[in-house]
């Protein structure tokens, strides 16, 4: 047994390629309709609002690798390869048998793993041409690392905040700021769509939904704009399996190989990237891993979601998406995980789930804080909320082993840290902190 | 030339020993006194108050490389070696022929090179049968650095901080509570110190002086209590010197060697962990290295500053120390980079830079912010206030090397990120951020 706690590629070893899983499934994701007239949508139809290069990858269902550009490449070494870390700590602290490893995602310039498609995405639309970029963000993991990319490649980004977000979380918009790029509270003034809301309901707070709907609207009315998106689509989670990719070394490395692989689930982003390299070998009959995705008991679309066609977001300005829902008009509870309150899956995740190559577990929120406090006092790092989630269902697997006295060798990823989250870990300190069940949206 | 942005090591390039200067100073520094008989002290007189291990070697000037003990080196593998990074995107942009390299001490989980001291401190505590430690902190980055490593090796851990910052920078309270630290806003009626200032001036909103004052009166009092301290002292210069022997190793898988050493300067932890180890070349004639502290404006106590026996705290509880000093009654502007408001420097330090073995600049805050976003910019990570000096100095070498046409080569240590100081780049990208002048002391 290798006694490193850590296991460290060097810049070389960032994949050359990422893996598209969707080369290795019986059973391909169903296809995106259009909501128009419910015909199978093709990448020329995203080629108005998305890049080409990324429009293309979404549909792309038979290449297994597709090539990293070299220029992709060079940003991921800002960070890249990432820390495999065996959490030692962890174990001695739970007693148990299992051997738990980390994949430290939350060692990027603005702490997490959303850079890995934020830079992929910006590429291209740099290289095709186009000069002013725009999204959305909630509580702005997402908005932080495409302001970044955005930079580094030159584009203008105009980043749609959910307004309670704006407000409440002024350190992450800062950060957009400080990378230069302009964020607009949502509604705002500057679109159609905002000022329709703002008119009905001069005090709405925001939603993500409204805020895609604004920065579609954008893209749709600025010369050389395109719209870029930070999970749920297929090409987001492609970009991902650098997380993977690399792990799968560094588990080399360590001389072990995963029985289980968990990561939390939001769209789907990082459960993919770190879980899509792993199980490519299941799908060629070489190995049996488990897959958990870990959601928030509040917003279970895995675990008690529906799988039909739904949109992307609460307007219904998206294509058609073959997913597991709550239903798009699902509001999400307030809780800390911001990264984790979607309604939806991807359409590659959720053909996965339907077809048993993986699972789902939910998890409180007070038990993904007292997770997170376990895992800051043993391993050092403050985790991301969204991120204790992945935490929480590692230590139930754990503690399985130690009932069952057997050793398993657990892997999870370690999407993001919560430096930036600490006035949530405060309330929780404070015993202010509550659960929130579900509840299911009327029109489910 | 190597075309790496980053240069890795491996955990068993983690120094085995710490670099002791003292060792190779030609001129010693000159001794603490007992401020009551003005006596020289020794080792042996810190013992009530410092753990016996720390106090020996605050007083070894023979020994050139001092053991880290392996449990240390274990904790260390959280997160070191740290990467060395050529800084690139930043030399692009200044359009220099300067080749600019960093030392990122921002990855530790405590966004700081703090850590490399709290460590050895506290197990040395813990070692010597020591039960409780005690400290204050400013900002907090100290307090959050020993909350860990109190917590893992089983010390409880009572912070004094500065009750303004504990007010106004919640997060970093919330980090060291959540590490499982006791935080006490100080002053406060937990001690006779506390209580008396309380007592003639019951808004009085704090100051290091006094938190130090209410540390040190808590490890008098209690049983089995040792106090710790985060700077000024040489054992934690010493402890920090990690950072210049990794970051050696790191120039030489470079190619090269710099011209130039930078770190931000408050009372000296970090200066002299990226400058010692290269200093070692220069003491022994081999080298002619340039060691440049960037100090504040407002703060500027090696540029502006007497050498002279000064008081370490306000209150004048400690041993005379012969140090650069503003007084030890200097109160600092509020400027964002809290590490850097201290009145004096480092015996060790001020003996350098009395023998011209070193130099300084001071810098003005907003200079220092716009340093910071250039460098946010072009290599994607938000500096800490404090590391933002150094990167400021660095930016002025560079642009020197513009101007006269030659190419050197410049390292600077990023001591830690500004994640949990977003609040200050919000107010510098308000336009609301100000310079300030440094007032003398009426007694200095």
């Amino acid at each position: 047994m290798d006694s490193s706690k850590k296991f460290l590629l060097q810049e070389k070893d960032i994949p050359t390629a990422w893996y598209n899983v969707m080369a290795d499934m019986k059973n391909k994701p169903r296809p995106m309709l259009n909501p128009a007239n419910k015909q199978p949508m093709k990448a020329e139809d995203l080629y108005p609002l998305f890049n080409k290069a990324c429009s293309d990858q979404e549909f792309n269902t038979t290449d297994q690798w597709i090539e990293i550009p070299e220029e992709v490449r060079e940003m991921y070494k800002i960070w890249r390869p990432t820390p495999l870390v065996r959490a030692r700590g962890l174990e001695k602290l739970l007693d148990t048998p299992a051997h738990i490893y980390f994949k430290n995602e939350s060692v990027s310039p603005v702490g997490s793993h959303k850079l890995n498609s934020a830079i992929a995405q910006a590429y291209y639309c740099k290289q095709e041409g186009v000069t002013n970029i725009t999204t959305e963000t909630g509580a702005g993991q997402w908005g932080a690392a495409l302001s970044l990319a955005a930079k580094h490649f030159g584009l203008a980004l105009a980043v749609y905040m959910v307004k309670v977000s704006y407000h409440q979380k002024p350190y992450r918009r800062s950060i957009m700021q400080t990378y230069g790029a302009e964020v607009i509270a949502s509604p705002s003034m500057s679109t159609r769509a905002g000022k329709d809301i703002i008119t009905n309901n001069p005090n709405y707070q925001g939603s993500l939904g409204t805020a895609i709907s604004e920065a579609v609207e954008l893209a749709r009315t600025t010369p050389n704009c395109k719209y870029v998106l930070g999970s749920v689509l297929n090409h987001v989670g492609l970009h991902q399996t650098v997380i993977g990719l690399e792990a799968e070394k560094q588990m080399e490395m360590a001389g072990e190989y995963p029985d289980v692989v968990i990561g939390c689930f939001g769209g789907g982003s990082n459960f993919s990237g770190i879980s899509f390299p792993f199980m490519r070998h299941n799908l060629s009959g070489e190995r049996n891993t488990r897959f958990i995705a870990a959601e928030p008991a509040s917003c279970p679309k895995l675990t008690r979601g529906k799988f039909q066609y739904d949109f992307g977001d609460e307007a219904g300005y998206t294509p058609l998406i073959p997913m597991y829902t709550l239903g798009h008009k699902f509001a999400p509870a307030h809780i800390h995980a911001g990264g984790l309150r979607y309604h939806g899956a991807g359409s590659v995740v959720s053909q996965l789930m339907q077809d048993g190559l993986m699972s789902a577990v939910d998890i409180q929120q007070l038990d993904t804080f007292k997770a997170a406090t376990m895992f800051a006092q043993s391993e050092g790092i403050i985790p991301a909320p969204e991120s204790s989630h992945a935490i929480a269902a590692t230590i139930a697997e754990a503690l399985k082993c130690k009932e069952e006295g057997v050793s398993r060798t657990i892997l999870f990823n370690l999407s993001g840290h919560g430096l930036i989250d600490m006035s949530a870990y405060d309330q929780y300190l404070r015993g202010e902190l509550t659960n929130f069940e579900y509840t299911p949206a009327p029109n489910l």
